[in-house]
């Protein structure tokens, strides 16, 4: 590799003391912000790796893509292009592609690295210490995924010395980003702002932010995106809709990505064609096979469809007397002579209201084991009820032999903190894929579940319910692109630990000063459990404000029992908490019995699940030795000191941090604390009208009146269903 | 002066050399983009007047502001901060401040300047001509103008020395944004995506667009914003919400912006709080002077209320057997003491379907002449219909002698393409402001009525329709950009040409490439036109759809008649066109006689507002000597030819703009040549089943089947008020 001659240094150097020029850091650029390298060394090296890049030729497709990316990552640490083609004397400095696509890597030393990398994996090796570093794959795919591989470790601040060679594949083959975003552009459960499809404008007109969109999923490895939401809307499978689709598709389709709709089980009847949606009627499986045949011919690679059926007012094959595996089977043979998929939700309500909600998915879905196609995905939550703050993992990981589980987390905090609260979901991601589900076999957890690797599959699923809007920075709060980025991070790889993925999130978001990563990541590895304490500590569950979800509503009772607070909270004079062992619900025996039995006695049962197994006296004895009413609120009252703690590391990064990230960070911690005391004086105030025990003189003593918290009104807080 | 020396000049050279790492053209930057100045002899002018920067000490406020915009400036057009403070050898180059802020300004020479600036009037001099450049005012607001003033001149491209010394003040004292934004974020008549207002976050969370926001409209003089739409929701009246528009109105004052609301006449029984809205029922009174009371509390600078009252379904005081009087002077005595205005809309509508709505406003205000308080403004759209592409000016203005009017004009393009069609609203402004209207006295203007000078008036109000929305680029269009900066332009001074507008924005917007800039204004001067043209030519109007207004509706009936297309183009197969003249409506008769007289014959009426005033025979003679169905059709067909003009200018830029929004217009005028054509096929299918006519053999037939043009459906388009 040649050195650097001292025109180029002395330049550099110039470059180097220069700020951008009236740049904000309005949070777009994400975690691909290619900010300037300020040590000299590290510039050197990425200087050196780029002065002589070798790609296969390409107008547009992947291979440009990546070029392109190539190039801004290059202006922003550098504040030049790279060089492509050979560098002065012909050197090559970085070869990237694939052994079919470029002749210099179509050699055996090479081609042996590839086989089991598949369609999306790469490696990353220099094989002469003095030779170029090369990017090789199978597929341009890969080859942009290896890229951005190596993109993301320069700029975490890392020298290739130390992480090469690696080579990588996806333990998951499908990574899906599932939009709830409604055809008007409004965002269900979303708080950023407004869906980033403009409909209206498609297809004639692609916002620039499509592709940005497409940039980020990619970087991280996401490969699918469902458009539309779950409540679903039939005439998106209509033509002028499947013409928008399509320009989405085509693209996103050198990213990598597919894109993925959701079907309207009524939809034959909706766009007036039949009366009837039957999945056995002969002119209904008629209609979906052309259907599927229309939707295939405007984009070949269509991933599939993704269903809510007969769950919380949405049609399905339960309204025409026929199963879940009937209304699965219908779309799934549809789209099978094309290679497409359908994802079936397991998150289904009965017409009558259940005595444990928690069961419901397992009792309905358990039996049909075995009845569906083999292009079927049951999409599963990651627990049992309805993505709360923490939940035990869902009985059916582990339960279905014959059928693949899809794992759907979501994304956007709905019940936790929606967009003003900082908190890490890489933690409740890890807590899940990590459970051991004892099931079908130790040491299996949810991950080797739906990875597939314990039953041998090829094809497996993890979705994520996204948290990207209109707002300039995507997410709302800064802090939710940690969210989007580990989703993506560990539906690739779900064995990555929650402390890598901060660690590396931070130095790509806000910088490699090493204090400053310090403080961020400690603060980060704490923020999970932090907004549980604040909000449903000990196990407890659904506690939230009715409809819109935002902030504490305990009190909430009446309407359908399990949309309810009181429902799962049961509090009474006597106690508190849901019965799930053999004297309730029963709802442990879902679980494998090496899980049951550790969960089934509530002296033993770890103490984050204690209330959502088991109903137990204000005057439980807990592990502290403290009633379970004192533990309670201390345990509440902690939760919000710790946010105080958050805001004193928070502000002593000013300085250390650009001041729009910087301020609007503080902003939002403020407001953090008053929802984190809001939480605590509410459900304390409404549970001591049971508990009728005074607060335990160590904490700060909750402020406020009850019935004042009772009244208060949300009418326009976002992320509401119109149609709720 | 001071030369700069060598080492400057050889790095400014460096630094010119070197284009902006990474930054996208994103639209954000508005026309406050400060790009990088690639003429030497330009830098350097720029250069020497921020090298030694003297203005007021401020840690906050107007002057920090005024500051860091110099910042932003200079880091923008030259890579560099400038030099606060005398500069090399104490130099003072550049100063700027109020004589009582600046002890440097407090001399006689530049203190005669300053009476007959105002408050937010300045001059720019260089009284010394080896001395510093001075922006001189009587307030900071005026100095942070002035400053603007100089920083778009030298960002156009100007010398200093070809336009100093200036002075300039506003004609029009409130000069003031309307949002039709509800607090639901949704935007009526919302094209840019949805309301910048995040209500749900407010107070505590300041969006970093707020600031952004208070930038753009000080840059262009706009001084007053109404938050909330004028189809009003009462909740804003409530202590939370008036919280929240305090927090906005802290952050833009020192911007010099005012805040405003608009108040729901029933707010008073809508609230809770009494069972009438009667505006002489004492308590009712007692109620109003109340909130104004406790809004001045909160925002002590408060503007006052915009009240739609008795229109499209909104209460008023007709409701109540009172009259507009009654009810905007309830509001005025309410807001008098804190010295608030009322700004009381004229787009009213009887209960009854009017024999002409275009002369509702006129029949229903003229009697009440003389019965508003000092401080009522009745707000009176730029014409008497509705925003329609284009309409002769509102018989209201000069009309009413005791009574102050405002001009409404509608920057967000309802009935112009919505956020598709490129237009400058510039031209129809100005088309609006100039119109002489001979009352009260020849040459009486809209613009001399508006302003007060007609009257000795102090204060007066232009107020514009916002176009603004939370697409990155604000406004939806890159060229909706062009229509907010004309408003603010044409507001401080309404007799500003449209030509020097379209200048100065696409210099600020583009750069200062001559050739570029030449084609860019051509194009927009003849974009109102082309519009007209392809939409509603010769004097047709509310031909749109029904509900969104998206494209063409000339078949749409049934419903109350003044909402549908057949009541105002009155076609059959006897003729077209809406009769005003003494033989049909009288409307005509509501302007001064020498208007009325020019327009009343259909042989001597201009063409352009030929169908507005006359029926006419398909057969009737035009000016070109064509009937006028064969005129009707060639000026559809020349509409839609010119959007393929522009087209072709616009490809013929290919390189000389940034690739983003080179790429964002090409698409949208592809869709506008659709969309024109569309309007074209639909109108002359469909006047031709009442002309029975040919189409002339010199132009494109239209294409297509009327039947499937009138089925077509948009529910989802942008912008539908959601009550609607």
């Amino acid at each position: 590799m040649m050195k650097p001659n001292l025109c180029r240094m002395a330049l550099l150097i110039v470059l180097l003391s220069i700020s951008l020029p009236g740049v904000a850091e309005d949070g777009y650029q994400l975690w691909l912000r290619y900010a300037r390298v300020g040590n000299p060394d590290q510039a050197n090296r990425i200087e050196n790796l780029l002065e002589g890049v070798i790609l296969p030729e390409a107008q547009a497709g992947s291979y440009a893509i990546l070029r392109e990316e190539l190039s801004r990552a290059s202006r922003g640490m550098l504040g030049r292009e790279p060089v492509f083609g050979p560098g002065a004397n012909g050197v090559a400095t970085l070869v990237i592609g694939t052994p079919a696509d470029l002749d210099l890597l179509d050699k055996e030393s090479v081609r042996s690295a590839l086989p089991g990398l598949g369609n999306e994996g790469y490696v990353l090796e220099r094989p002469d210490p003095n030779g170029p570093l090369l990017i090789v794959a199978n597929t341009p795919i890969g080859a942009l995924y290896g890229t951005f591989h190596l993109l993301r470790n320069l700029q975490a601040g890392l020298n290739p010395a130390d992480f090469l060679p690696l080579s990588e594949s996806p333990r998951i083959t499908r990574r899906i980003l599932n939009h709830w975003d409604n055809l008007d552009r409004t965002v269900e459960r979303g708080y950023a702002g407004f869906s980033i499809w403009d409909w209206h404008r498609l297809p004639g007109y692609l916002d620039t932010r499509y592709a940005d969109y497409a940039r980020a999923n990619a970087s991280v490895g996401i490969n699918g995106t469902v458009l539309t939401n779950v409540n679903a809307n039939a005439l998106v499978l209509t033509p002028p809709y499947i013409e928008k689709a399509k320009a989405l598709a085509d693209l996103f389709r050198p990213y990598g990505i597919r894109v993925y709709l959701t079907a309207r089980f009524n939809a034959p009847m909706e766009l007036g064609d039949l009366e009837t949606a039957d999945p056995l009627d002969e002119r209904v499986r008629t209609w979906w096979k052309n259907k599927a045949d229309e939707i295939y011919e405007a984009i070949p690679d269509f991933g599939g469809f993704l269903v809510k059926a007969n769950s919380e007012g949405q049609p399905g094959p339960q309204n025409f007397g026929r199963t879940h595996a009937d209304g699965a089977n219908l779309l799934a043979d549809a789209v099978a002579p094309h290679g497409g998929i359908v994802m079936w939700r397991a998150f289904v309500y009965s017409a009558d209201v259940p005595v444990d909600r928690a069961k419901q998915a397992y009792d309905e879905f358990v039996p049909l084991d075995g009845s569906f196609r083999d292009n079927v995905f049951i999409q599963v939550k990651n627990g049992p009820i309805d993505f709360q703050p923490r939940e035990p993992f869902h009985p059916l990981f582990g339960a279905m032999e014959k059928t693949p589980l899809a794992l759907e987390v979501q994304i956007t905090q709905e019940y936790l903190g929606q967009a003003t609260n900082l908190v890490s979901l890489a933690s409740l991601f890890e807590d899940c894929l990590d459970a051991p589900t004892h099931r079908p076999f130790p040491p299996s957890t949810v991950a080797s579940v739906i990875d597939g690797s314990d039953y041998g599959r090829g094809e497996s699923v993890m979705a994520g319910v996204s948290n990207v809007g209109t707002d300039r920075n995507w997410t709302g709060h800064p802090f939710g692109q940690l969210n989007w980025f580990a989703f993506g991070r560990l539906a690739w790889d779900p064995h990555r630990t929650s402390g890598e993925i901060h660690d590396e999130w931070t130095r790509l978001t806000f910088g490699t000063d090493a204090g400053m990563v310090a403080a961020i990541t400690e603060l980060l590895a704490g923020s999970w459990e932090t907004a549980i304490r604040y909000s449903t500590p000990l196990g407890l569950h659904h506690l939230m404000g009715r409809s819109h979800h935002y902030g504490p509503g305990p009190w909430v009772e009446g309407g359908r029992p399990d949309w309810t607070a009181v429902y799962y909270h049961r509090a009474d004079t006597a106690g508190i908490g849901f019965d799930r062992t053999r004297t309730g619900s029963r709802a442990l025996d879902q679980y494998a019995p090496e899980v049951a039995e550790a969960w089934s006695d509530p002296r033993s049962c770890p103490e984050r699940y204690l209330l959502w197994f088991h109903r137990v006296e204000w005057t439980h004895p807990m592990g502290s030795g403290r009633t379970l009413w004192d533990e309670l609120c201390l345990t509440y009252d902690r939760g919000v000191k710790e946010v105080g703690d958050m805001r004193r590391t928070w502000a002593g990064l000013e300085g250390r941090i650009d001041p729009e990230r910087f301020g609007q960070v503080s902003q939002l911690l403020a407001i953090q604390e008053k929802e984190a005391q809001w939480w605590k004086n509410s459900c304390l105030l409404y549970f001591q009208t049971f508990s009728r025990m005074d607060f335990p003189p160590d904490m700060v003593r909750p402020e406020g009146d009850l019935e004042e918290y009772k009244s208060l009104q949300f009418p326009y807080a976002p992320g509401i269903q119109p149609s709720w």
